[in-house]
């Protein structure tokens, strides 16, 4: 099977913590940045963030790389995080001109998109959440967020919305945690054009098997609009080159998102704060290839044989034998 | 606020684990579990398991038994976890007829809950998972398990069915892991009588927030059926005594599933391996009531004051000042 | 590089759970279980839990068995968990007089252990930690532990002594509960007979990397004595198939421990509930076999250089080109 | 009993995040962060971090902000975390260059420390980690640490250096990561001015529990240096209000180390994201004085007498008592 790959810009740039608030490395230009992109074979698409990569104003210049750099949009994820008026919330800040702010930019973004050829708007929402106890009417919260994607998803059918669910950070809890709660909410919103974000290491940090998120999503109501790839420890969004921590859940996930008929964009999210990011995008394609090959050569009858079973054993026997080099 | 305490019968028995097969405490006799509970001020009801202390052949003797303890039966939660045939999955077992046979015995505890004036049989599926990846279809499972509640609630609709979830224990994955994954299945079904538990400790070891999952529960559908008390240190369900591992958490739970309009039983559900269940018991009331105290002495208003600014510190002061003696 | 393999015989039993009491496999008798240990091809040792497979009273009908299986016996791990006077802690009970049996018991199984053939007695003192604030005199268990591991250290020093170290289970927290902190009484106790051993699962379980925990235990007093596999998912000790869902970190440990020096027995403790043990047994030899010639395929100057740039990209290129059939 | 407070002045600052770069509240000037200490009724001390309070060319300021604010100077932090050439470690950087200027700015800042009055310098080598396997070589990275504190520590011996171990961030994995082995690298130094800051929440994270990691610290060197508050989820440095989430911990661990003989600071180490640290700063002072009234309440023969039996039930009762309001 041929995937298709598409990188969030920022994968290949610079990266700083609340420590090292100068960067690990070097700063880049947005045309650096394309160049970057477009310098590692098998990236196809971008994705672009507001604020960092795409505002109101550069619209020509974007379409100008876009166009230059032979890539397509996949996605622009509009900025919810990064400006302080957000800090509070951006769909939940207890400031209701704050909340109308999110709105609007969101309806925006989905005009550029169109303009720009791309299909999806991402939402990250990722002030929408809550550090304490006591400090959230969780019910208000939810209702302005499915208020507000109700409002956007309206306002053109013909872009997608898609809730990319996080279980923390930045807020120490999100709103949007994980692949069901989220879908309660887009279900509840019910337009066809709204959907959700599979992050596979979002689902990790979640505790979640992202093969079984991915199963839920297209269960109930057909919502796996998008996949991330990367991959993390387990307990945070360590954002590293995707396969190298959970090779194995990695190729489970990529199995079942192709056998449920997934066949859209593979989009890179990875941070690799101390590593040169083209570099490590370059080689998180090699793993999503490397571990995509060995889902690929996975016959469906073999794995059904060993569902049927519910035989961990023959899981093992299975993975190892497909896998490894050396068995 | 004035609450109703029931407790699961085994909470005031024997503890076993893998290691400690010979079990930490005495040995009680069924006789002696319902002593050992009425003896506890303020239990008014009891949860009976099937096999450990109910079966289709003493109905009688357990009516005899509620009947001269002036104990309300709250809840039957039908065994499907410790018998060996259940061990491969009840609802999600490979073999047709292991499954049928999980619908069979909830309908039977059904009768039986009925016809001892019960209201509730809970679904507390821990069988119904997976060990490994690749050993299981996602979806057919969650099939099975939503065509089993809909038969079982249509079985007959004077008595609830309601799914217990957990993220893992006995499987290293259950697939009825949290509130919202359950409450998807549950909204599948789209049966009055079918709803949801909320245990306290299992949602904190989902890294869920508690208040929250009873939030998403009464949103989407009003299916908060019921609530388990206990605790545990977020890794594993510990089942510690109520309130004394998140005491600040089990407070905004019980202040929230009040203001929520939830006026039911608080069923302990504490496995205190190396203390005597019964002393833990009672301590465990001591602790909801007293952190029930707290939560009852909040005014709504001061807590949406501090919600209104979202703000940390509020949050802090607020509870420092309604819970401590010495501040 | 040829690796040794050995079986603590739970691992081709009957698993059981608080859950499972009956347990979910077949009964297997002591006669049994070393039939099935030696049925598999690659082991060569076996280790013995007291109680479970070894009393004082069958040492003549043990010998035996090892004698007609051609088995080592690599170690005892005397019971000091499954008898319900062990529930509030062996060494650290509070009962001076349990101290004491622990103390002897671990003297008779040292003795026992010489006789057979014997090297190492394992002390995974399960039992002793505690499960709630307040409960403990963290200074004066420890004092205990060390006393009675000076005085077994003592009593003949022709036979190892191995802290098996576990972050929890049974108890919520055990004392020995990482490399280092079981290494700082080691020192303290300063025996050259008294070491530690190493279980892959339970440094994962504590968010310890093996690797680096086995470069602890050598740096520090070279007191890494003995190395269990197997595998888990991060938070409990589910004592899965080795190797299956941390094959990275695996290969990572077989690399360092080799290039250490370390060359004596890999012991399998898996503890697989609802597969056959003896295939899962079989399995996890595979596992180990592939990882462990994916590590012994790594030239210590290509590792090296990856080190000097501790670049994340050139471990995953490195990796990935050793460890994986397609790539 | 009387505590002494101080105040790392980061929290009483701006706070910035990976996606917030621009910060979350207002830039103060280091004449406004003291002034912002200083107002905090209580705050009698504080700790400077090199680069964002501290340089080699301000020391004159900061002495007369120092005297203008009549707060006595607990410690100074150099930066080995906040400049890019740290990223790949200060000291266990591969570049032998940085290394060498990691123990210059120790020895430069002990020079500062000393002139301005202070007494700790504490080492908080966030950097000293790693992310990935095979990119470390455990025992090269902690014997370059050991032969830096060993001359640091040689360096003057009236200024005391005190390592904060952390288990990750900045770095996915830390060196210094746990009491336990931070302490064996400390001891193996064998310096008497070489020690350990114990932050709450770096041990929460850690999966210690605090109480039990100063009683290490204690017993094995007398190594417990400072002590630093704060609290988190369990999974993250989330820094919050000290208290807020493990009230009984934290009360635990302050009973303990006042217990063990602990008399000096404790030092704020909160970094409140969206609240203002001020007040944050003012609020977790009334948190640890308030869970401190209720650690001083306790009679030891109380506590002894629950340790004795190791009760749980004794434990919940006791704590119930001393700490609520309403009982």
């Amino acid at each position: 099977m041929k995937r298709k790959y598409s990188v969030e810009l920022s994968n290949v740039g610079q990266y700083v913590d609340r420590y090292m608030a100068c960067g690990y490395n070097d700063d880049y230009s947005i045309e650096q940045l394309f160049d970057r992109a477009k310098s590692v074979k098998k990236i196809t698409g971008c994705e672009l963030c507001g604020t960092w990569h795409i505002t109101e104003k550069n619209v020509e210049q974007i379409r100008d790389l876009i166009g230059s750099h032979d890539l397509q949009l996949v996605s622009i994820i509009p900025d919810y995080f990064a400006q302080r008026k957000w800090g509070h919330g951006a769909f939940t800040s207890p400031d209701p001109a704050i909340r109308q702010e999110a709105i609007r930019d969101t309806k925006v973004f989905m005009d550029i998109c169109a303009d720009l050829g791309g299909e999806i708007v991402t939402v990250w929402n990722g002030q929408d959440g809550y550090d304490y106890p006591f400090t959230t009417n969780y019910m208000e919260s939810r209702t302005w967020i499915r208020d507000a994607m109700k409002e956007c998803a309206n306002y053109r059918k013909d872009i997608k919305l898609s809730i990319e669910y996080k279980p923390r950070e930045p807020k120490m809890r999100s709103f949007m945690s994980d692949a069901s709660s989220t879908l309660l909410l887009v279900n509840d919103v019910n337009e066809e054009n709204l959907g959700v974000t599979l992050d596979f290491g979002h689902s990790i940090m979640g505790i979640e098997n992202p093969a079984e998120a991915a199963h839920i999503l297209k269960m109930y109501g057909n919502k796996l609009f998008h996949c991330h790839v990367n991959d993390n420890y387990g307990r945070w969004d360590d954002d590293c080159i995707a396969g190298t921590i959970h090779p194995i859940e990695t190729t489970e996930y990529l199995y079942w998102v192709k056998r449920l008929g997934y066949d859209s964009w593979f989009s890179f999210d990875q941070y690799p704060y101390r590593e040169d990011g083209r570099d490590a995008l370059e080689e998180g394609i090699e793993w999503i290839e490397t571990l995509g090959a060995v889902a690929d050569s996975l016959d469906d009858d073999e794995v059904d044989e060993v569902i049927k079973t519910q035989n961990g054993v023959g899981f093992a026997k299975l993975i190892r034998e497909h896998m490894f080099k050396v068995y």
